[in-house]
This record gives C-alpha cells, sequence and structure tokens, in this order.
C-alpha cells in the first residue's frame, strides 16, 4: 500500500472545538492552552472565529486572543470569519489566515448562516478580495460534503458547485467536513475519486468528525487517494450539535498516535500534544472523548 | 480498492469484554443480553469463560449461563477454556465450541496463564485432543500479537510459532489479538503480508481492541489484505488492563455500522444491536466507550 511520508495536521480545536462548549473558558487560559498547541509542533492553528458573540459567546474574546497568543516562527495562525466585519477584525488583530465557510447542502447552509447558499456566495465573494488585498491567505471550508442532518446524502454536484466558487475567489486550500461523521471509508473513496480529477490532492484537506468511530479509517483511505492534510482537534473536542453527546472533531491525538506509529511524519510531539489535551480537559471539566487521552490519563 | 462483499463479525463481549467489569452481572441480565445479541443477528457469540471463578469471578456462572441461554438456530455458542478441567464443564454445560489462548510473547503468557510458551502447549494439546473427540470444533486466540506490555513489539517469529502449533492441534480458525491495543494499519499490512503466505485468510480472524482509536483503520487495511473475520464486543466493552479506564476491544456498533455503510454485508440488524448496547450500559452504570452508543443513546 502507499502511504505518504508526512501529513500535514491543522489543528482547529481551539475555534471548532470550543464553540460548543458551554462552559466559558476564561482567555489566559485559552492563550495558555494554544501556546501548548504551538509548542507540540503544529504548524498551523485555528485560533478562533470573529462572529458576534450572540452567536458564539464562547468566541465573544476573539481580539484579546489573538492579541494574547505567542507568535511562534513558522506556525500560521487563523481564524473563522463569516463577514465582512469579521475580517476587519481579524485584520485589525494580526491574524495570518482567513477562513471561510458554508455548506454543501441548502438547508444546512440556511440554517447555520441563515442565508441561501447562492446568497452566500456574494458575501464571501467580497471578504474573499478584501482579505487577498489586505495580502492575507484564505482557506475555505465546505460543510455537510458526506451527509446533512437534514437533506441526508449530499449530491457530489452540491460539493464541486460550492468548491468551484471558493476556488475562484482564491482559496488556496479547501477543507471538506464530515459535519455531522457519518462519512463512510467507501464514500470517502468514491467521493475523492470524482474531486481529485478536479481539484490538486494538494488543494484539498479533509476534516473529520469521529461520530460513528471512523474518522481514522476514513483518514487512511483518504491517504490512500493521496491526500495528506487533515484537520484536528485536540481531545476531540467538537462535535455534531444534532447528536449531543456525541464523540466530536477526530482527536488530533489519535490521529498523531497513529500516524507516528505508521512512520509518517507529522512535525508533532505526541507527548506535548497530550499535556495540552490534558490542559483543556481539565479546563473543561469533562471527559474528552480522545482515546490516547484515556489511555495515558497522566 | 477492493473490499469484501460480506464479514464475520464475532461477538466475544460476553466474554472478553465482561471479564474486565468488577460488577457482577447478574446471571439473569447476562442470558437476556445474550439473547438480544442473537436476536441482533449475530451467527458467532463467545459467551463466557470456564476458568476458575477465583480467577474471574464475573464468570463464575458460566455453567448457568451457558445453560440459561436461548439457542437460536444458526448461531454458535462457543466459550473459552483455559483447561482440562475447563473443557469438561463446558461440554457438560452443552457449548458448541471452544476457543483456547495463549500469548505471543513469553512474558505476557507467564503472566496471564502462569505457564512458559513451551509449557503451555502440553495443556492445549490435551485439551484439544479431548475437544475434537468430543466433537467440538476449536477455535485459537494469540494474544500481544501487536505488542506485549512488557517486551514491546513482538516478532513475528514467536506469532507464527504459537499459530502453527494451533493449527496443528486442529483449530479450524486462528484470532490474532491486539491485547493492548497498539496495533497501527501498516504494522497490520506487514504482518498480515507475512501471514497470509503461510495461512489462507478463511483461517484468520482479527481481534482488535481501540485502545488508541485505530481499530476500525486496523479493521480497513485487513480487509483490503483479505481478511473477512473480525471479533467484536458490544459497547466496546472490555479493555486493556494496563491501561484502565482506556477503551476496550472495537465495538460491535461502531464496526457494524462502517461496514453497513460501506454495503458490507455482517447479517446484524444495527438497532437491534444498539438495543443490547444500551442494555447492558445500563446494567454496567457506566458510559461505554462505543461511539455509536453515545451518538445514539435512545
Amino acid at each position: 500500500m502507499k502511504w505518504p511520508e508526512r501529513v500535514k495536521v491543522k489543528e482547529v480545536g481551539p475555534r471548532d472545538g470550543l464553540q460548543n462548549e458551554s462552559r466559558f473558558i476564561p482567555t489566559e487560559n485559552k492563550i495558555k492552552w494554544i501556546d501548548q498547541l504551538s509548542l507540540a509542533g503544529f504548524d498551523y492553528i485555528e485560533v478562533t472565529s470573529f462572529v458576534s458573540s450572540k452567536w458564539i459567546p464562547q468566541l465573544a474574546d476573539a481580539p484579546e486572543l489573538a492579541k494574547g497568543i505567542a507568535r511562534f516562527p513558522g506556525v500560521t495562525y487563523a481564524a473563522l470569519v463569516p463577514n465582512q466585519r469579521g475580517l476587519e477584525q481579524a485584520i485589525e488583530s494580526g491574524i495570518d489566515e482567513i477562513a471561510v465557510f458554508m455548506s454543501a447542502s441548502e438547508t444546512h447552509n440556511r440554517k447555520n448562516i441563515n442565508k441561501s447558499i447562492a446568497d452566500t456566495f456574494p458575501v464571501l465573494s467580497m471578504v474573499t478580495r478584501e482579505a487577498l488585498s489586505a495580502g492575507k491567505t484564505i482557506r475555505g471550508y465546505i460543510s455537510t460534503v458526506f451527509g446533512c442532518p437534514y437533506e441526508g446524502k449530499v449530491e457530489i454536484d452540491h460539493v464541486i458547485r460550492v468548491a468551484d466558487k471558493l476556488f475562484e475567489m482564491g482559496i488556496y486550500e479547501l477543507s471538506l467536513g464530515d459535519t455531522i461523521g457519518v462519512a463512510n471509508p467507501r464514500q470517502v473513496e468514491s467521493m475523492l475519486e470524482v474531486l481529485l480529477k478536479r481539484y490538486p490532492a494538494e488543494r484539498l484537506a479533509l476534516h473529520y468528525h469521529d461520530t460513528r468511530g471512523a474518522a481514522l479509517a476514513n483518514i487512511l483511505v483518504s491517504m490512500q487517494m493521496g491526500i495528506t492534510r487533515f484537520d484536528s482537534s485536540v481531545g476531540g473536542l467538537g462535535g455534531c450539535p444534532y447528536a449531543p453527546g456525541a464523540s466530536g472533531n477526530v482527536a488530533a491525538e489519535d490521529m498523531v498516535y497513529c500516524l507516528r506509529e505508521m512512520g509518517i511524519e507529522t512535525g508533532i510531539d505526541f507527548d506535548k500534544l497530550l499535556t495540552a489535551a490534558r490542559y483543556i480537559q481539565e479546563k473543561l471539566g469533562r471527559t474528552l472523548p480522545s482515546r490516547n487521552l484515556q489511555a495515558c490519563p497522566s
């Protein structure tokens, strides 16, 4: 079997993970945690989201947080922005890179962004144009690529329609999200077979949730198809709002452990990663879903 | 990629899962649970172990349990036996098939069975001879195939040495156990590459633990290598005594869900399986590690 020599793990826990947590984590703790992640060797961390604090109170401290974190050389500190206001704040806060997002399914897009897919394009068009002229690189997310909680299976044409638009807007990489964690390895294979004819592998990242336990299996098949970029979330933070209590994004430490054992380089120190996972677990005051965190509690 | 059309899932939760549980489950509850598993469509269930009740108090009710469970047509009800005394009890109790076990690593074998590997062979030789003459089929287990808590990595020659002996004794199938849950997909690939030159795929089953989160990924690679037989444990029961609190055997429902979504037939009804998982979770009074159980709590 063909395995990559190196895989790039992009940590999105501070944003995608924390946004589901109701217990507010004080900004200084978040900063300490993000610094631990930098120290562990991640070279990409999505640290927050510049959304209205009405939407996500947990991330209301985005500007202070962005200014407070240590900037390790060689690390990209990114933030999600939903609109122009968010972009302006992100730029003011000295964020390196911005991420924009929308859904492949119409209903999920409406519920999540409060706009149709067609009406989301002009908003993101403006955001991305301004981000580029401010010299920022842009990453795009598509949610519900492998399934939608409202519409079920999602047609690949819907994914391509949104992907094409985002690439036209100038994103350098597209993260394909299994938002509700229902992807299976065979679906990954057939989805990637089509997408890789259209986009180079270096332009695609996969963003799996472990809701049904198949995240690492899906990562494995993705690597076999040529994908070398994956999103992770320390501790397995994050989740699926439609399955409360279910496990969240694939845990960074489960992915990094497996890749390390396979001899695939990530640049991330497993023990330092565990330190960061234990830290945020303690601050959240509950057992996180990560398998390695439970296997190595101290 | 090449996927099998059908996979055989052998449920070992009532034995391998429960033996790690300190809270005694009343025999009538175990019986009800095993009947639920039969109803869910498993055609193989390892229901108990005929070991001394001093060793494993949880399974002290093996004879009553074996006599109390409903016998669904087409289902094989198996039990683990460590010695001749256990075999006699298993035969008296009307068990269909017996399983024998030993370790690939010397230290684990000594700690687990209190004998060297060399001294275990004659015991199992006698047990298997008598089992065969009583008309019972025999399944073999090898523990610590992918790693030993005392010796670390295990040489494949050690696995082959034990496997050859067990096949000589007349086992029809060998279950290769990742006892401490440290196998990785690349190791699975290289291990199976060697073993499949020596034994036909139909003679091998893989028994993964999800301690580090890689069980389904390992199953995936195993299927790509031609393996179609896997052990499971409802709820993800079971575990690794060297990592208390860590997750146990791969959860039957996580495997069955993934296979079903991939269009691979198992004969098992996912919803009925979840019913059985919820039942034993309630009786044990703690959250089990299965991802699907958490995603579908009711």
